[in-house]
C-alpha cells in the first residue's frame, strides 16, 4: 500500500498540524523561505518516491505568494516521484472572477485550475467553491467538501428558538435552504433593488423574521460591506437578533471595524482561512474544518466516496 | 495588416512608455488593480480583437505579484481574441531555479515557462536568460536579446585605456571574452577555491590585471557579495581602478550598501529591472534596453529574424 504523506506549506499551518493529528500522522518534512529577491525556495526534507502526497494550502491572502508556493511544490513533488499529488485547498482564491461578466474580462479561476493541472496536481479537495463551476474547470477529480454542517451543529449546540435563516442575496438561497433544513427553520431573503436609477438601494425582506432570531449565512465574507448592511436592516424590521456565518473569512479591509459597529451579535466562521489574531475580536467565533479534512483525506486515500461526507 | 498593441503591467511601466516612443505608438489602455483582498484585478480597455499583442513585464520583485499579473493578462488578451501574444519578458525571474541540484528540488524556471505557455503566450522575447537551458524550456519561439552590445557602447565612449574584463566566476567567462572583443580587450578570471576543507576560500586571478582598468561583468548582481569582494581582490593585486556592470540589476538586501563601500568605481546597469530611487545612487549607471526592445518588436512584427540585433 503506497503510503500517505501530508504537507503544509505557508497558508495554514495550523489547520495542517490540525488535519495530520485528526488522521494520527506526522506532518512531512519541508522549508519554504524566500531568496533576499523575493523568489520562492521550497525544500522537501524527506523522500515521498511512490508516495500518495497531499499538500493543504489556501491560497488565501497573499494569494500570489500562496498561489506560487503551491504551484512550486507540485512541480518538487512531480520531480521527486510522487505517485499522487493531491491538492488540499480549503479555500480557493481567485474563485470571484469565475466568468467574462464584461469584455476583455480574463477568467482568473479558470487559469489557476489550469495552472495547478500544469504543474502537476492530480486531485482537488476543496471546502465551498464559490462557484458551481470550478469544480468543472478541472480536468482532474475535484471533492468538494460542504461547510454548512459544522456551522449548522454550532447552531444547533445553542438551542436558539424562533429561527429563520436569512440569506443575504439571491444568489444564496439554496445555500441558505441548507443550513435552514438542517436546523428546521424557515428561510428569508434579503431583496436589495434600485427603485430607479440614480437612486439609493432598498433593501426589501422577503419573508418573516418579526421577533425570530435571525442567521445570516454566505460562503465569503470579504469587506463585509453586504452582511452588515443586511444584519442592521434585519433588526431595524423586527429581528429579535442577528448571528452571521461564512465558510471562508476573507475580512479584508474594514470587515472587522464594520462587524463590530454592525447588530451582529456573534460571527461564526470556519478556518479555511488562518485568521490573524486581530481579527479575533469577542464577536467571531472560528470552527474547524480539520475533521472533515482528515476524513476526507482517509477516504480518498482508501479510495472510498467523500460525497455524502459530513452531509 | 494585423495592428501592433503594446501593453504594459506594472513591473515597469517607464521602460514600456519608453518602447512605445521608439516604436512610434500609444500604450494601450488597460489598468491592473488589487481588490481589497489582495486580489489581482485586469482591465483591458480597448479591443484587442485580431491584434498582434506585445506585453512588457519583468518579473523582478515582488515576482509572484508580476507572474501573475502577466499570466492574468495572457488570459484576458487570449479571451478578448488577440491574434498572438508575444510576452516581453526583460528580466525572467526564478532564472537561477533551473535545474535540480539537490534531490527533490523543483525547477521553477520551467515550470514559469510552462505556466506561461498555459496561459496562452506565442511567443517570448527576454534579454540574457540566466541559464542557456531556459530557451529549451519553451515550445513557442524565444527570441534572446544580449545586453553586452550596449554596456560595450557605454565603457568605449569612456576612452578608458588599459582595460582587462574580469569574469567574476567561471560560468562568466563567455559573456566576458564578448564584451573584452568589443572593447579589443584581454580577459582575466576570479578563481576562487577553498585550500581544504572548512577553510576561508581564496581569491586566486587568473591573467594580467596589474596597472590596468578592470571592468568586472555579471548577468545578473543580486545581493552583490561577489562582485564586491571580486573587486576588492582585483584593487588588492595591483588593478588600477574597477569598474563592474551587469544586464540585470536585482540588488537586494545589502546590495546598495555593499557597492558604495566597495573598490567599485561605478556600476554599469541596463533597465530590464526598474530601480526604484534609492538605489539610484552616485556610483549607480542606468542605461536603456528600450531601443533593443523596441526595434526586437518591430522585427518581430515584420517577420524579420531578431537573432543579430545590435549584435
Ligand atoms: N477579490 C475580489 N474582491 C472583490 N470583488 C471581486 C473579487 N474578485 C472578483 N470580484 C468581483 O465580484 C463579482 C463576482 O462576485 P459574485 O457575483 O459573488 O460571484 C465580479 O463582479 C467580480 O468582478
Ligand atoms: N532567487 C535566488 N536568490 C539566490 N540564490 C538563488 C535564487 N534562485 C536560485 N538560487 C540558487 O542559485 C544557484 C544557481 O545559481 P547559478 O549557479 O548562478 O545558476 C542554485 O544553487 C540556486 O539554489
Amino acid at each position: 500500500d503506497p503510503t500517505l504523506k501530508l504537507f503544509t506549506l505557508n497558508s495554514n499551518p495550523e489547520l495542517a498540524q490540525e488535519i495530520a493529528d485528526h488522521i494520527g500522522i506526522e506532518l512531512g518534512k519541508s522549508s519554504v523561505t524566500k531568496f533576499s529577491d523575493g523568489e520562492i525556495q521550497i525544500n522537501i526534507e524527506e523522500s515521498i518516491r511512490g508516495s500518495e502526497v497531499y499538500v493543504i494550502q489556501s491560497t488565501s491572502d497573499p494569494v500570489n505568494d500562496h498561489l506560487m508556493e503551491l504551484l512550486i511544490m507540485i512541480d518538487a513533488l512531480k520531480r521527486a516521484s510522487a505517485k499522487t499529488i493531491n491538492i488540499v485547498i480549503p479555500y480557493y482564491g481567485y474563485a470571484r472572477q469565475d466568468r467574462k461578466a464584461r469584455a476583455r474580462e480574463p477568467i482568473t479561476a479558470k487559469l489557476v485550475a489550469n495552472l495547478l493541472e500544469t504543474a502537476g496536481a492530480t486531485r482537488v479537495i476543496a471546502v465551498d467553491l464559490h462557484a458551481t463551476q470550478i469544480q468543472g474547470f478541472f480536468d482532474i477529480p475535484v471533492d468538494q467538501l460542504l461547510g454548512v454542517p459544522i456551522l449548522a451543529n454550532h447552531f444547533s449546540s445553542k438551542n436558539l428558538d424562533d429561527i429563520v435563516v436569512v440569506s443575504p442575496d439571491h444568489g444564496g438561497v439554496t445555500r441558505a435552504r441548507k443550513l435552514a433544513d438542517r436546523l428546521k427553520a424557515p428561510i428569508a431573503i434579503i431583496d436589495k433593488r434600485r427603485p430607479r436609477p440614480n437612486v439609493a438601494e432598498v433593501m426589501n425582506i422577503v419573508g418573516n423574521i418579526e421577533g425570530k432570531t435571525a442567521i445570516l449565512i454566505d460562503d465569503i465574507i470579504d469587506t463585509a460591506g453586504t452582511i452588515t448592511l443586511a444584519a442592521n436592516a434585519l433588526v431595524e424590521n423586527g429581528a429579535k437578533e442577528v448571528y452571521a456565518c461564512c465558510t471562508h473569512a476573507v475580512l479584508s479591509g474594514p470587515a472587522i471595524e464594520r462587524i463590530e459597529n454592525s447588530k451582529i451579535k456573534e460571527l461564526v466562521v470556519l478556518n479555511t482561512i488562518a485568521l490573524p489574531e486581530e481579527k479575533k475580536t469577542g464577536k467571531v467565533t472560528q470552527l474547524s474544518v480539520a475533521p472533515l479534512l482528515g476524513e476526507a483525506i482517509i477516504r480518498v486515500h482508501e479510495q472510498l466516496s467523500v460525497s455524502k461526507l459530513f452531509d
